[in-house]
């Protein structure tokens, strides 16, 4: 870390507010004269966004979900070598909305089966991982009302319902209480709050 | 094999006629009523095309090695999915105008220190080799003479020079060597002798 920049990712189900809390750290790291890129997954880098389209669009069913995983960890590759080791080599912040712990999740649930795959391919060829994630943690019946309110054309993720949510937002925790890198915000307090605490969380790492 | 068909790759540099080759093979199989796919890669199902075309056009710079060999990884994994296996499993041959072995000597000499993330990546994703790999071996300076005669818009391989076809050509011997699958063909012969070569070959496997 120091002059080599901080490696922050945010993780959590959808309609947990982690994009929104994302900018908003972004934007008071900025104001307290830190560099700071705020990125996200998947996409992040013009060839991870051109791997993206790829993998989102068309039928839900085009891709297995090895290739799928394919798919990602190629964009991943690309996002952590054009845009994220860049901006850590000029000593930035490093802020993105997603990074592996997503795959693990949607993946994981998608072919359980297939999570250990998805640990050896991240040790394989992408072998980074965040100095501190930040778990913004809610209830899905929160979440997915929040997420059906902006609904976009994007919503393979969404489209899971409650069940589903509830299933990703267990593995969630359970991860982060196995994974010393995380921290777990309460996300159903109203955005002030939690803005507030993660900045705190945050800067008792920068320092 | 038998009722779960005959699975076979054709290897070489370019220009070597392995194209060429690999149709007339289907075509004197069809001929002695054998249903036969004929496939190729980068591609052979139309998810993996995709791929295909974004790994292939923009600037030749434009993905890193690891980020090439995981797109290329998932176009292999899907032309597996959609036309190798469903093909195998109705007891079809199956012909392939390159397969691994490709990617391995490609991104071998692109970058030696890949080579073993190549198979290992391949053994976790792929985990599947062709019964028999038909090596249609020439001299570079013959192969590269064809290669530009036929010069099309996709240039990224044949653009190597004579250097690196030679090594390409050491690799592919070397491999094939230590490898029982392959058959070595000698493709400096007339494109008539060389198919007749093949057919004797490929006949004595399938039986």
């Amino acid at each position: 870390m120091g002059s080599q920049g901080i490696f922050l990712s945010f993780e959590g189900i959808d309609g947990s507010g982690k994009s929104t809390q994302a900018r908003r750290l972004a934007d008071s790291l900025r104001a307290r004269g830190h560099a700071v890129t705020l990125t996200r997954e998947p996409g992040g880098s013009p060839g991870a966004e051109d791997i993206r389209r790829l993998v989102l669009t068309g039928d839900p069913d085009r891709w297995s979900p090895e290739t799928e995983i394919l798919l990602f960890t190629a964009a991943r590759r690309d996002h952590l070598e054009k845009t994220i080791r860049p901006a850590l080599s000029r000593g930035e912040v490093v802020i993105t909305d997603r990074f592996a712990d997503s795959t693990r999740m949607y993946q994981g649930l998608r072919a359980p089966a297939l999570r250990d795959t998805v640990d050896r391919l991240h040790e394989l060829m992408i072998g980074t991982e965040p100095d501190l994630t930040l778990l913004v943690d809610i209830d899905p019946a929160v979440g997915l009302a929040r997420a059906q309110a902006r609904a976009g054309d994007e919503m393979r993720f969404e489209d899971m319902g409650l069940a589903t949510q509830a299933q990703m937002r267990a593995g969630f925790l359970d991860l982060a209480a196995r994974t010393p890198r995380f921290a777990v915000i309460d996300g159903a307090r109203d955005a002030d709050a939690v803005a507030a605490d993660i900045l705190t969380t945050v800067l008792a790492r920068i320092g």
